[in-house]
């Protein structure tokens, strides 16, 4: 039987291991710090519309407790731009029994489009995933989420295209823990339709007039199908997209208002995952000459924010919109 | 004036910026750890053939210590696998008068061919570069740099072609450092014929007949030419590159006996960058559909001994050269 070894406690990777350990399917999480001993202690805890649940899911500090078996699959749920290191870390430990660490699948939930290639220049079997999910982390040993009874939506297959019995042996796994997955032909495609969706996770960070904001998020996304263009990068018809998106049912939490991801690290202090989002798109276009000011300023302003320590403070939106306002 | 701020003392980075420095250009050498403490305490030490060469090279311990200036220019002068904590640490830190340090240009040093995109997703002016210098960097606070009155060889460019006035200008910089520099416009076959070179680095760590070592060599640079023919990337034709390669002195250093980069690092017990030689040719052929086993094998025999802590206790070369035998 597969063991699921997730790497990272955020709301992705918690929620992830609290759900296949709650569904019996065998799950180690891998926290560290306060977070790690939070779970350790008292369990995940779960908020949800209709209360909160505690799963006392197996926890790891670290890759010294958590001795790999043949018959692991890893997870990483770590952000991506802390992919690097946990793969320096993990990438060539040795499994019980012979082997190390890349000779077993794992799986990349990570936004963006950086995170594959990362993996596979050590890893032989790498199974690409996306996940669509409401799902806050802001405090250690918990979780927000507000989706009942699916917990969120994953898409996954090998990447870069193809399917095979392992993606639908995931799936099935994941569907038993609540989520509504599918193995798909094409997960590339899902995860650049997905980068479609969070190019604009960066404007929670921003604040101005209804009409600005929604101009700003239009400059970005078009900026983003511009490069993707120049780039041939395929993505999803968004018309498929939709149709085979099922209904998640989205209640509301006492105290917590939903925040996308990019928000809840300036929240928490940690690092930005903003190169890697809009930042995709920047590369993208200087690899191929396409112009992407608005991208590239919004990547600036949180850059040097983040470098600045971090905070939730909000930026005027103009500093979007209008070219001649500098960011920093 | 240009400063050039050199990130990572290794032997390229310390020789480096310590020739800059003696040769009146402004340079700031950023040494973490003891190696910086001993550059600061008593400058940088640089045996040579002829005796051995103090220079009192200015050095920050890292971003706190180096305010960064409007004519600044960053080289990057760690190992490939610590890029990425590098430009999070420093892309969006801010520079005295405005703007961020993504708004200065940058050097990248690094072997492989990973590091141009991981800075052109924060920096907009990136040159990568290319060096062969026979120096090496075992004790901090010094450097064993054989060559002698040119102490080594630099072709740059603008990634991932063209040159400008800039290039050339680093170039002529480097030039009155006594590296023999020259401005290309194709740097990235330069790189790509670096790394064919490169690619048997990790033989030094293994041990066999003369035969078998040679053997195992023309197996590890057939697998680079069958991905980078699958990969469509262009060598700097080999011909060409020994032709305009100038003659490098390299003498003998009283006490030293000169081995490669890789071998280095697992002297001092630092991290291995042959995830980005041999992994980028696992990695293309994994992306391209070309079996690559002998490099496999080797990352994968480095790395177990990597995640082991590192040694440099020969592996004995039959390992690559039987498919039979397994590495770990």
């Amino acid at each position: 039987m597969t063991r699921y070894v997730v790497i990272g406690a955020g709301a992705l990777g918690g929620l992830l291991a609290a759900e296949l350990h709650t569904s019996g399917i065998e799950s180690l999480l891998v926290a560290r710090g306060a977070n790690g001993e939070a779970i350790r202690a008292g369990g995940l805890r779960i908020r949800r519309p209709e209360g909160t649940d505690v799963v006392r899911v197996p926890v790891a500090s670290g890759p010294d407790e958590a001795s790999l078996r043949p018959d692991d699959l890893l997870v990483l749920g770590v952000k991506t731009q802390d992919v690097e290191a946990v793969l320096q870390t993990w990438s060539w430990l040795p499994v019980e029994g012979g082997g190390v660490a890349a000779d077993l699948p794992v799986v990349t939930l990570q936004n963006g489009l950086a995170t594959e290639e990362a993996v596979l220049r050590r890893f032989g079997e790498v199974y690409a995933a996306t996940a669509w999910i409401a799902a806050s982390h802001l405090s250690p040993g918990e979780v927000v989420s507000p989706s009942w009874p699916t917990v969120g939506i994953i898409w996954l297959g090998r990447h870069h295209s193809g399917t095979d019995e392992r993606a639908e042996q995931i799936a099935a796994d994941l569907r038993a823990a609540r989520f509504a997955a599918t193995a798909v032909d094409d997960i590339a495609g899902w995860k650049a339709h997905k980068l479609r969706g969070n190019i604009t996770n960066g404007l929670d960070l921003f604040a101005g007039s209804a009409d600005d904001v929604a101009q700003a998020a239009a400059l970005l996304v078009a900026e983003l199908d511009s490069v993707f263009l120049a780039a041939s990068i395929d993505v999803v018809d968004p018309a498929t997209a939709v149709a085979t998106v099922p209904a998640l049912d989205i209640g509301t939490v006492p105290g917590h208002e939903h925040r996308r991801s990019t928000w809840q690290s300036f929240a928490r202090g940690a690092g930005s995952e903003v190169d890697y989002l809009n930042g995709e798109i920047v590369l993208l276009g200087r690899l191929h000459g396409v112009p992407t000011p608005v991208n590239e300023t919004l990547q600036r302003a949180l850059g040097a924010r983040a470098a600045a320590g971090g905070s939730t403070e909000p930026i005027d939106v103009r500093l979007l919109l209008d070219p001649a306002l500098q960011p920093i």
